[in-house]
């Protein structure tokens, strides 16, 4: 694929963190970038024009979910996953297997797939490495996933070390029955917390030589601490010019740790599912919109916020429609928190370009701690 | 008032349809309108700029709603309706009169005004005349209404004499008690499917001389012929140069007849409401979104139509959002609803000024009633 590779522009002088353009066969993107998600071929609410104003790049679908509805052959059909959505920007899926691990029910893992029952009629459905890659060359994204078995947090060693080498024969299987030029085919390191597993799991993936690299099993229950540690068992055995994924993670502090081990992608539904709530991340910390003292605030969300929420609509209003259950409320508030969060990248982006991405990073964390988080 | 006007521009030679532009306090509208209804200071799911793009001119709030949530008062401290939603064309609030008739309970109606249990809470509140105007004051809208009473089809002849006797003076109290200078107050003209009373209620109306007239008491589960009759027993005795408003009535072929009438403008939640349930009206007929039939078709909603929907967006995707229940597609289909009558209303008023409105009602009945209708 000549038309997908990391272009290294600058890493930081004092950590990891690298800045640069991600090319990929629907344009180039800026790293480090957050992916805003559209599991159903949707960012829920959002137009792909609306997406583009906060900065969007990538955007990432989900490979379970649109195999359920509307099915990989109807999207195939329409022309793949960006003309049927309209979003003419990369688009990344994942291989289903967090979904199949976290969603699905009776799962029966097995050494040539996973069965399992669907979470929306209990339909059987059965999962290989190969299936995966069959409905993700139909789906048609720019950047795919290799179908990996994504452990509960914590894992038995034992465990562990039999699903990591599973996975690694898995990601081989898949990259055999890979065959389209226009994707990129992404390893996925598993291990969990163990950091020989980690270790080992990436020099094999690399052996296999992906375009890019995943971390996953993340973000699914483990303490803050543990997983910044699976970062840095990951990263540093990684290829320097290939792109590095963080899986599921979207919180400020565990981006900011994962720039400053190296990785250059992160997706995460949290922004808009939390702003589907009423919770907001804004500069001066988080704000609950349905809270009765913004009843009459007649101020923006965040006066710091360039975003189409903030320079138009107040707190007041806002909470209104967040009351009344309104869908335009939750249309403002989801774009006003992938606006934070994609910001947030560009400032870091910025950073990184000026070599202070550490006491960016420093400072940051410090506002952060001070205000009542995220 | 000297920025509230009807500059009449044509008279269609075969009918009473008029075309020209009502000038308000926010700007001037071409009639004869359809008014899109943001009955909760937003037209569910879209933005003002949506709103604007598929030509809407005026829209609607509504009273009874927005005093409950938020209540008046704080969209007075924002600055009034237009500075809290956003909008900055014209907008019209209701008295809430129909509201306290449909939706509130326990109301007891007397000479003073009426007592009822709000729908959300049940809490007890009181709408007089001056009360009514006094909320709609606050909200600020550009054209606001009298509080009426809305009597249920059908009618007793004593009890609505006695209504169109009371709603008179309600009227009159209305008016005594709105000092506004920047809002155009309407009289309503009630009475049922009684001639005389129509006639009369009209009659007496003009003689308060209000800046416009609307025509109450429709589209509350009459039959068409007879609503239809309505519209003929109210419109003669109004005066020529001054706006009329045919309230809460959006089905095409009301539209079609009130226009023949010489009625300028129409509000219903109905293309909105039908749109979230997955029903839109386009050129060729009545399509329900989620049929099965749609499931592989990549063709636009209607290939007539030039709303952001029909050239964004294929009935196959449209269908998948629907079933998925995202909020996208309910926006995508409400703004192609409203624009399918925004549109309409754009070759009524090219009809007129062509003179050849009776052909084109004709026409587009035959059309309408070949297709599946609405």
């Amino acid at each position: 694929m000549n038309n997908f590779y990391l272009e290294i522009l600058h890493v930081d002088k004092h950590s990891k963190a690298r800045y640069g353009y991600l090319h990929t066969p629907h344009g180039k993107v800026e790293f480090p970038m957050f992916m805003p998600v559209g599991t159903l071929a949707t960012v829920k609410g959002l137009s792909p024009e609306e997406l583009k104003e906060v900065g969007a790049g990538v955007i990432l679908a989900n490979t379970y979910h649109l195999s359920l509805r509307p099915g990989e052959d109807i999207v195939y059909k329409a022309g793949g996953l960006h003309k049927f959505m309209n979003y003419d920007g990369p688009i990344l899926t994942d291989s289903g297997g967090f979904q199949v691990f976290s969603l699905a029910e009776k799962r029966k893992i097995t050494e040539e797939g996973v069965t399992f029952k669907n979470h929306l009629n209990g339909a059987k459905r059965f999962f290989s490495p190969e299936i995966a890659i069959e409905i993700e060359e139909k789906l048609g994204a720019d950047i795919i996933m290799s179908l990996d078995e994504c452990v509960h947090y914590p894992a038995d060693y034992e465990y562990m070390k039999n699903s990591v080498e599973r996975t690694l024969r898995w990601a081989k299987r898949g990259k055999d029955a890979h065959k389209r030029e226009d994707q990129a085919l992404f390893g996925i390191v598993q291990g969990g917390e163990f950091a020989d597993l980690r270790k080992y799991c990436a020099e094999e993936l690399v052996k296999m030589d992906f375009p890019g690299y995943s971390i996953g099993g993340t973000s699914i229950g483990e303490p803050k601490d543990v997983m910044f540690q699976m970062i840095r068992n990951s990263t540093p055995y990684l290829p320097f010019d290939k792109p590095r994924y963080l899986m599921g993670v979207g919180s400020v502090d565990a981006i900011l740790e994962g720039v400053q081990e190296g990785v250059d992608m992160f997706d995460c539904v949290l922004p808009t599912r939390i702003a589907r709530h009423g919770a907001l991340m804004t500069s001066t910390g988080r704000v609950n919109i349905r809270d009765k003292q913004y009843e009459e605030d007649f101020t923006p969300l965040d006066s710091n916020c360039d975003c189409y929420c903030c320079k138009n609509y107040t707190k007041a209003y806002l909470r209104h429609l967040y009351k009344c259950e309104e869908m335009f409320g939750k249309r403002l508030l989801s774009i006003h928190n992938i606006r934070f969060l994609i910001h947030l990248m560009e400032e870091i982006r910025k950073a990184i370009q000026e070599d202070r991405f550490l006491e960016f990073k420093e400072e940051f964390l410090k506002k952060f701690n001070n205000s009542k988080g995220f």
